[in-house]
């Protein structure tokens, strides 16, 4: 079915981040946004993190939403191998509370951006990947300008 | 000119954080991509600054760009008043560096991202903002490609 | 009754800022002090927080308290829509402890002060409100006085 | 001059605060509010610091500015010695920034308020003393209103 | 029987601080030291640590050791009004760890120094206490070598 | 020349690296360890980075020093992708001193370590480099032997 | 046997480390790689500490691993002591994270470095040691290559 | 002459800590209080600062002050060799204003503690050791109490 072919990719370097990020899930199941999921560190499985981010343009990917911890470079790492925007998400850790993340992820160098969102902020790395979508496709700002409503209510 | 009508509306706390943008505008202007610059403090001016985010979508624009420093509210301010994706710069600080500028940006609540860059991360949020425009625009796609191929040579 | 019309407003981003607070409406309460409490997202629902804040000297408010937790700007934005003071208390967050709430609510820019308190300073926040407004009410000033008599014995 | 009896009472540990207080000043003057100033120290000269403190209410101080750096322990001082509301300004330093000032101000414990501004937020505390006293006194809150409508404009 | 006359006096800001200040204690009892303890708040009853600390030389204590939390004025402030000794513990805080504490208790500013232990450095405090007096009582420094004669076996 | 080949690969991640680095190649020449040096970003060439990195150990280089500010990946890049051991020297930021790009290369993810020295520590990668090649190699154990001598004097 | 000597020797400040530490001592197991582990604080059994470093080359020992943490000085003083290379490996604290662990190690000055890993990077320590010792021991560079293309798959 | 025989001994890390230190010299002479002088690194001379440390006794030396930046681990270092108090000045540094510094004096390990003053305090530190040695001779306290009433005028 061809509105299912997954528009947004996301992953994370540890199957440890999944509880955290699933928030996103839900929330990009709640706007009806197909996604995939790839479970791989930039450390431990370089090669397969760049195949799966240098073919994401192919596959269809629009938006690409990283995860990571602690020197957490796999947005950076992603960021490097597509020319798709990547939202970082650092995950809260247990010895800095994610001081390490956030700054491992905000602050790229010039250049090679990435969209850094709030410590464990998963559900808004969904929103903001429905927002950067919605650009140039109204269908999808209106997804965004739904929840704004839903919210003030 | 239709390809003059701005679709990167960028807004800046106070005018003295232009100094620290400017590499914002040039990066844009060296891709092409017009843009629109308004400077209005979202506590001095918070009339202004929402007229100015609510109208967002109707005057064309796509990508809102956002800089300020210290508590720095400006992002999460337009955010919540706009469908439209922004991007929040911290702007560096005389006393804790930028720390808090980034902290006041970054860490926000569910519901409603801003996409942060790094602290100054002027250049950066240009292309983030050609990239999201990139998720449904292959010339746009196409002009951050080249960016990274000319990086890469 | 006269003497029970809200002279306090409390504002607060989440109902999960609830038992923070708590202690602000105990201590105000043991002074005799009549408050209103409203909860409300400055990023979720920004149009009641404008309203709220902008009614506030007209429904007889004197001073403004407003709890936050993160990127804290529900005491900035109130601020901007009124000339009350406005006490802010950054919340305790489960990542950075509420460095992040502090340095988003004290961080103020020039011409737009909130009176910071803190983290998860609710009490005092309480305590705060009625020495500003003992500052021409010779009463009010006689609450604050004992309290410290109290302390001191 | 009854008028020109002083209802605003500024207080620093050292004379080298003067030249970062000078916005406070001038504010004061701007907003035609009159004011005395202290410079004294709360570990150098602490019988000094509480004399001055004590007789405030009696000299006719309405609110106090207290501006330290370091383990800047003036603000919380001369709150323990009056029951008038004190406005903390903590001092930028020149190892950590000013982060040491702000956290020994703003952390207050559970009974003693201090009202905690931006480092160096000179001019804040003067707008916020203003704010203070505005609570019940008319022609004071419409000074902060001029204010505010000045900067919207 | 006089050499069960005080020669530390220990105080700490609020009966909280009981629990982690316990190691001191049993240190100084292991060290055959006579104390005495004092639970005061600098800032709710600053009269009476002024009375304690102006007092402690003709009660014959020796050194003084200050015990307090998050804006942790304690030990500047009982420093301020004797010549002796004074050593401070930073107590832990449940949001930022200690480091408010920590700050506030070290960067004394010029003049009034406080000597700062380890965040919750209760025992270390006691041995440093038997350190200072040992400067001139060969007995007093015997219990210290002895000590580290014990650790290193 | 066979002990020409270079037994040290220093990487940077941009030319501006290069001045904080010469320390560390001048170590290497007083020590008389020969070397290679490589300029190149992993986030703007990692099609460089990887090959560079890939191919070290066929060109006889035992130990790789990579030095990167801010969110400083480029170690754990090149750890990624090969097994000799690398020395991660972060550098100095402008607006947060370095402890991004501190945090960034020292908190690696278990499996994939870096060996980080101090901020800006250049000199001591070097020394660090040789200390590692001494441990099968009684001569580079000699240079660090003589090195210590030399200081201890 | 020949073999069975150890060539890593493992050092942690305090009985209470171990714990943190056994990931090394697993990993060390899984490669095959002898070891040997002291307890000894750099504080309290200083002589103990000194003998043992200094003595490290003629054991045979190759790598050091020192663990500890806050003011953990026991990486330098080892490094101090001997010309082999010292992994240091800051403990996480309850209080501040390991932030003071981290900073106490790595931030080393000039002339004698340590090799730092993350707060509580214990196994990552392990595969460091063996990396380094693989700089020339081909059989040592071929377990970490091993370990590399198993974490691939 | 018998008067001039050093009771304070002054050992900084390097010689690039001299002016820092200046103030504590300055302090001492102002007071009478004869001191010696030592520059020696705890890591490149650590048998120069041992010997200095163990001997301190015997050659009359009442009170230690150790100053030293970034790994400071001189404080700790001459304090685990000498039944003395040790003072310990965290030097500022360029990258991290000194909290490394800082954070590796203060954290010390139950057992053996250090006192510690503010970042670069030299002048505390002399005033500080003068408190220690009036714990049991009335002239050292005398001058102490000087002091403060100087102060105080």
């Amino acid at each position: 079915m061809s509105d299912a072919t997954p528009v947004v990719g996301i992953i994370m370097g540890s199957e440890s981040d999944m509880p955290a990020m699933e928030p996103c899930m839900a929330q990009l199941d709640a706007m009806g946004v197909p996604y995939e999921v790839k479970v791989a560190s930039a450390h431990r499985k370089p090669a397969v993190v760049h195949e799966w981010a240098e073919t994401a343009v192919e596959r269809g990917i629009k938006v690409i939403i990283a995860a990571a911890g602690k020197a957490a470079h796999l947005g950076g790492v992603v960021a490097a191998f597509t020319p798709l925007p990547v939202i970082a998400v650092p995950m809260k850790t247990s010895d800095l509370g994610g001081l390490d993340s956030l700054l491992s992820m905000v602050q790229m160098p010039s250049g090679v951006p990435v969209a850094c969102v709030a410590i464990n902020g998963a559900k808004n790395a969904a929103i903001l990947a429905v927002q950067m979508m919605g650009t140039n496709d109204a269908a999808m700002l209106q997804k965004v300008a739904d929840l704004k409503a839903d919210m003030a209510r």
